[in-house]
């Protein structure tokens, strides 16, 4: 077998085998393959695109390049819940507990924030003590023992993604339906879940901006998970706004804890009753999506989901204190609220924007070395449809240098979209696909 | 400017502009851009293919990032010819004193031969003491003073063409004619002739298998002529079986030598002058292709294209004893002629495979470092369309090792493919495009 060969099948659109995609895979591994082969196969691969069979191989070729999690000393069916990445989503914060004070058993593994997105562990760790790095042993036994955990993917995870993704990340080969489903994929099948439930985010704010790509995505990922014998199952959800009112470490982290006390905004409530549902049927504690949405409901609104909270963030070595008192959690030295210049309706609210300007009042990560300010952040007092009178608040910046900038604050207001006429609210839950 | 964008823009089929493909080339020369990239874009390129606009901005970067050889010093108008590369093909040697004779002014340099296709260098070194390596005063001296001379490619010409090629070779992007196109361009340009005439080989024996693609690499390279004002004309000629009787270095320039006294095989003499023909055109020694043909006819059967080519050996230091009796030149100390096993009409003669199974016998190379045996090769005796009875000779294999092996003797045989029914001859000349 010989790698040109392999690039030139690609390029005149054939099918590759298995065994020629275990062969690529296999070379990067063991360096025989240079990147500038690999990269050309990035390129065919982004523009022919692989079948379903192609994919599944190269999922499952990527999976098998590094460590496998053994999860099966937890008991039950262990669901996952993967998002493919949008701003202001605490979604994973809320899940957690809520499914578990359900009956369902949550074991996740989850990432950092880079760019206009924020990772689920740099939220998690505006909590003092709060520990990502357990080991196997320690997550095992607090998912045993509570239901759920969250904790970082282990570095020897799918060792060929890493590899591939900094290839793809200066190739311009990162927009390939077939290589960011093979990419999310490998991640999730090595972390060990029996079932999976996928997050597609459309819109302005996420990386699949209409909904026909991110079904595609979808549906790619779900026939990955047939091919390996696993519950996949999707929501395609709106990022055509933040999710929820709050974008920033400790701030997403108050709300998720707000949610899970009732007094969370609405669309966010919404999007975790919803995926709670699907995941509490993917876990067999309910026959279906109705009867999953009456237990979560019924979880949230008794108390338990919160109470299943204090119990996670204790278990993770997280100070309960900061849970049960907010303002205890890291709040940035100053605040700026700005009020609206004009009246109408908000016709858009400009997510990947406000991401990046949250990214840089230091909440974010511009690349992966920087470090993260806990306390920073924007709430918003809007959203799309909302209609807004002059000197009405829009949103307050929470920010930790001395002076605000004039460029901050324009950028602040740039994100915001006014109407003259009604606007309709946006659809929180697009689709769901299983 | 940022390549991972340059990339990005032809993986989303969109135009680059002349100063984007600039910054390719120069990242390229001074490697700050890395191969990865540079085979990621090829590959865009390879799929997605470049405007005309493009691929003169690509040819003219290329052709700038090396030597240009200044021809200046040279009387009249220079006319270089150009073969894309087919088996048999010593048409050049044929042309340079034919059209130096007729009075127009060739100053050509030359490739070596690779895989199936044999080099005119390598076909001229047959000849004791013939030097291809003049140097810049020579090289226009002999022209000035002949009006002809072939010399090998400084290996300052185009810089960015050797990077590239090596990197196209191990990332499946050489079937690409906008590559291919500005490839050949950028060296022709570089080179410093005035005109060039292009002969693109179509079929088995050659890179392009059908008129269509061979069309539109002629027009392609026409088109870079148009983008830097030079008169650039192409001829499709037929490579579905070899051109002349002999494969082969020396077999080729007794071949040529043959045809310049007016006793060669007359398809091939009929490219020569069909071309021969263009080139004075070019040359402006005449005002049409049917002047052309008959000044060229008229100089062939006068002899002085003969006259021209001792003159022309002599000038770059052959010895022309050689010419004068080719019994002198090298010849393999064995030779074994293969009968005919069966009676029919010869459908097709296998170009490609003669040439490979020259190769094997040490005519041609693998690899560029090979050495070349100057006397093996082939003769053949049939061609398409001739009608063969069994025991008629077919081919006479001129051989050096002690033994010829059996699967030598098994290809050759397996490159003739006979038909019951007649089968009409092959037209030499396809197409002429200008």
């Amino acid at each position: 077998m010989n790698i040109v060969d392999i690039i030139a099948k690609k390029r005149d659109n054939l099918t590759l085998t298995k065994e020629e995609i275990q062969f690529w895979i296999n070379g990067i591994m063991d360096e025989s393959i240079p990147e500038y082969q690999s990269s050309s196969l990035l390129m065919a691969i982004t523009l022919n695109g692989m079948s379903k069979e192609e994919i599944g191989d190269l999922t499952e070729a990527m999976m098998y390049s590094g460590d496998i999690v053994d999860l099966t000393a937890i008991e039950g069916i262990k669901v996952d819940k993967h998002s493919t990445g949008g701003v202001g989503d605490k979604t994973s914060i809320v899940l957690g507990p809520l499914v578990a004070a359900a009956g369902g058993t949550v074991a996740k593994m989850s990432g950092r924030g880079l760019s206009h997105t924020g990772g689920t562990l740099d939220k998690l760790e505006s909590i003092e003590g709060f520990n990502v790095y357990l080991n196997q042993q320690q997550f095992i036994d607090v998912v045993n023992q509570v239901g759920c955990a969250i904790i970082g993917q282990s570095d020897n995870l799918v060792k060929a993604d890493k590899i591939l993704y900094s290839l793809r990340d200066v190739t311009a080969t990162v927009d390939s339906i077939a290589l960011i489903a093979s990419s999310i994929m490998s991640k999730k099948l090595a972390s060990g879940s029996d079932s999976i439930l996928l997050d597609v985010k459309i819109g302005e704010g996420a990386f699949m901006k209409d909904i026909e790509s991110g079904r595609e995505l979808a549906s790619t990922m779900i026939g990955i998970g047939q091919h390996l014998n696993r519950d996949v199952r999707a929501v395609l959800s709106n990022m055509n706004q933040p999710l929820g009112n709050a974008i920033g470490n400790s701030l997403e982290v108050i709300e998720a804890i707000d949610t899970l006390q009732n007094k969370g905004p609405k669309d966010f409530e919404e999007l975790c009753l919803s995926t709670a549902s699907i995941m509490l049927t993917q876990a067999h504690v309910v026959d279906n999506y109705e009867e999953g949405k009456r237990l979560a409901l019924e979880t949230l609104r008794s108390g338990k989901a919160f109470e299943k909270l204090i119990q996670w963030i204790a278990a993770q070595g997280g100070n309960i204190e900061q849970i049960k008192n907010t303002k205890l959690l890291p709040h940035s030295k100053n605040q700026l609220t700005l009020k609206s210049k004009q009246a109408g309706w908000i016709k858009d609210v400009l997510a990947m924007e406000l991401g990046k300007l949250s990214m840089h009042l230091g909440g974010g990560r511009q690349k992966v070395t920087d470090e993260i300010n806990h306390g920073v952040g924007l709430i918003l007092h809007t959203r799309v449809g909302e209609k807004l009178n002059i000197d009405d608040d829009l949103i307050t910046i929470y920010y930790d240098d001395e002076i605000l900038s004039q460029e901050r604050i324009d950028e602040a207001y740039d994100c915001f979209i006014y109407s003259d006429t009604p606007v309709d609210k946006i659809e929180m839950i697009l689709e769901t696909i299983d």
